[in-house]
């Protein structure tokens, strides 16, 4: 390897780079995951500064003038398919990330550090005003940040959009927002006048137990995956060989057989990109609404399957518990409008992100300040789904997300409901009926149609394309809604 | 904070580097301590990737033009006692690292991180062979590196020595080792035909009950440590905040006790270095040797002192196990010749030092090859020691070190007994005694003396001059000696 590009090839030197990129980022994907599972609190101050650190590094590396001059070189070449993706993608992020400053880049990586923390410890005390500071602070950094890279026609709230969803537009997601928004309520309202949503009192040790047992099914094993507990559920990647999800074990709650497929669907998206992209600027998710289709997918049409009840049951079953699938389904697919996301049923939950889409946009936009955002939550809860917020903790406290520093990301929740019902038609359209393999818990084909029409592209589609050639169609807002109708009874 | 140092004052461009490089430090902490306690395995070639990477990049940060720009600006300038000190060492570590050609440091970054999977693998497997090449790899590799940074009259050995001791020689080192190879052999004969080392058969269970409990007593608290396992103890840190160790449980023996309180020495260091001097250069400890005398102080003089050993049976009665403090105290001090160095009584520990001693400069100055090393260890072993080896996995395959590529990091350890002995008899004679304190498990006066002897100097002093100022006196292999004859019957 040299130490510098000159007099190298380019595409050599480019795709060096690019690699070394892609190892900065693990290590900041690593540093994240510790910091929400394993770091001791009082670490929070000096990982901001390393996490700062990192940050400026790899914007520094990401936007030095030779990679310009290696693109440039590279504009007339004969290249192959693969290395034009590389290039094409390369210019792409190159141009972005060199629209914003260094020091802006490095303040808005302490600032989610910090900010994070400062969440932690706000929603734990269910304390608003003392995270009201830092949210400030990320707001006017995101907004500043959406500037300085907003292509012509683009709003900063429509950039920052495209730092998860390349392509993505400010108006169309109002329109597929909108139609949900219309055709949801209705739905919620039948569901919620036919039965009241059910729990079941499962022991944490025997989610725990069922938790292990069905990811261990879906190929989860510990040598190349970690399975761990953390305040809010998530997934991260170091590489192939290293997956990481986490989860969260609530007694009586058995919102931990969802939340962990779920992440199992992000983490495998990772794992199933062609190895041949692997520390290329492509080896990874194309796009956050794409990342949460995968998800949801788990989450939707597999979790929460009558004949994969079956098997979860089973699982519940070995740990102690005894239910049938036919209960446990009917507790999985309940419909209740409630007041925290991450544990809402289907049919409300792109009401939660319709609410955030709508705030956040506000926030940037300017027309929300933030000391009314604890206000304009409850009226949103009150309106979307007709829910009293009680307290901030379980209002504008309960997700990560702005604190950590990030806008724009919302939207792809419910942009993967969509996709994912969209996908899953287009899976049994392949595939055929999957009832018996649901039942018997045997997935391998739901992993291999993933991998082939989704996952493997890595970032070599963005997320239009992929959707079309993945299902043949634009998205749409009709599969969701024929996926949901039967929660609601229809 | 400016994105280069142009026009800048040179010393907080300097001082921000510095601050750099520190978190830098610690991001690379992180990823080995992640890499030993929780990846899973099949990360390891990625993580030797990012290493790699990360190494470079704070190898070409420590080592660009402009520092040796900032620290000439300075040579003159009127600078307080902090800067002249923070300075000196940049100085110093400029220099040395300058020396070290960017192609080599990745190079031994990658090779390390590889070589550490191998050697966990095959230590697992006893395989001696399958582990050769890797090792073979990192003996070149430091021999190298060795030859590039030593100063005038220094061999390839003394130039790594120096990196976990600068100042150390290794004429000095075989002159001390040949006291103790001297000495020591009588003490550990005599101590045989005394008695034979007992054991208790104490459960896992409540070992890790009596750590736990322990470590609480001298302030571990979840809030700003770690406490964990993994194949060979170890501890690091992240900053101030964020300590981390790790012990290791094996039924039956009480080893955990002293690995821990071992494990926290090392923490309690670098937690008490002068916060004034953290994210500076001299914010950690000054040497491996300082390092190892820490540890040292709290196993062999705490954790084995009589009066103590009423605290960790206390700890242990609370886990379930009947056990009085004479009785486990006689466990702890007891002393027989054995195969593994990290569970060696204090006596015989210094010879398994000065066997890897003799192992390692043979093998950096090309005296030794990889092939022979199993004999050569199961001659030594022999020779100092009248053990017989009758497996790698227990012989030479059983620390990490030269696996991960450290070379003459060992001698570190024989240098901190000695200086923890005269260390603990100058605490003594400063505090008076300590009995009454240490039945108590009351351990703030020690905490205290160390704080202000040793620890809050960070980087300030090296090795001799600390021990000097500490102490009164220069290092001696007296004050061990009279530590352990009582250990041996004298």
């Amino acid at each position: 390897m040299s130490e510098s590009g000159v007099g190298a090839d380019p595409l050599e030197s480019l795709r060096e780079r690019l690699a070394e990129l892609s190892d900065l980022g693990a290590l900041a994907a690593l540093a994240e995951w510790d910091q929400l599972v394993m770091m001791p609190s009082a670490g929070g101050a000096g990982r901001a500064m390393q996490m700062g650190a990192l940050a400026r590094l790899a914007h520094e590396r990401a936007t030095s003038e030779e990679i310009g001059d290696w693109i440039a070189q590279l504009a007339d070449g004969a290249l192959g398919e693969l290395d034009r993706d590389i290039v094409r993608i390369a210019r792409r992020d190159f141009e972005r990330a060199r629209r914003v400053p260094g020091d802006l880049a490095v303040e808005i990586a302490r600032a989610g550090a910090e900010g994070q923390e400062r969440w932690r410890a706000a929603r734990a005390q269910d304390d608003f005003e003392s995270f009201a500071p830092a949210l400030q602070r990320n707001v006017e950094l995101a907004r500043e940040r959406g500037l300085c890279v907003a292509e012509e026609g683009q709003s900063a709230y429509e950039a920052l959009l495209a730092d998860y969803d390349y392509g993505a537009r400010t108006a169309e997601l109002q329109s597929l927002f909108g139609e949900l928004a219309r055709e949801l309520p209705p739905l919620v309202a039948a569901a919620s006048e036919r039965s009241p949503r059910r729990s079941l009192q499962v022991p944490v040790d025997v989610q725990r137990t069922a938790v292990a047992g069905t990811l261990a099914r879906l190929g989860v094993e510990s040598s190349s995956w970690r399975v761990d507990v953390s305040a809010h559920p998530f997934s991260t990647w170091m590489g192939q060989g290293d997956s990481r999800i986490t989860t969260r074990y609530t007694d009586g709650e058995v919102e931990s057989l969802l939340s962990s497929l779920h992440e199992f669907g992000h983490a495998l998206y990772e794992r199933q990109v062609d190895v041949a992209l692997a520390r290329t600027n492509l080896g990874c998710g194309t796009s956050m609404s794409i990342h949460e289709s995968q998800s949801k997918l788990w989450e939707n049409h597999v979790a929460r399957d009558l004949a994969f009840a079956e098997v979860l049951a089973g699982e519940l079953r070995t740990g102690g518990f005894e239910v049938s699938g036919t209960d446990l389904h009917a507790v999985l697919v309940g419909v209740a409008p409630s007041l925290i996301r991450v544990s809402a049923d289907p049919l409300t939950y792109p009401l939660h992100i319709i609410l955030r889409f709508e705030l956040e946009l506000a926030l940037i936009e300017g027309d929300l300040a933030v000391a009314d955002l604890p206000g304009a939550w409850r009226d949103g809860m009150r309106r979307l789904l007709g829910v009293e917020v009680p307290s901030d903790a379980l209002g504008c406290l309960q997700d990560v997300h702005w604190g950590a520093g990030s806008f724009g990301y919302f939207p792809s929740y419910a942009l993967g409901c969509l996709i994912a019902a969209q996908m899953w038609e287009a899976l049994l359209r392949d595939v055929g009926p999957m009832e018996d393999c649901l039942r018997a818990g045997e997935l391998e084909p739901v992993k291999r149609w993933l991998a082939e029409r989704v996952h493997r592209h890595g970032r070599r589609m963005d997320t239009g394309p992929l959707i079309e050639a993945a299902t043949g169609r634009a998205l749409e807002v009709q599969p969701f809604l024929r996926y949901v109708a039967p929660l609601a009874g229809g």
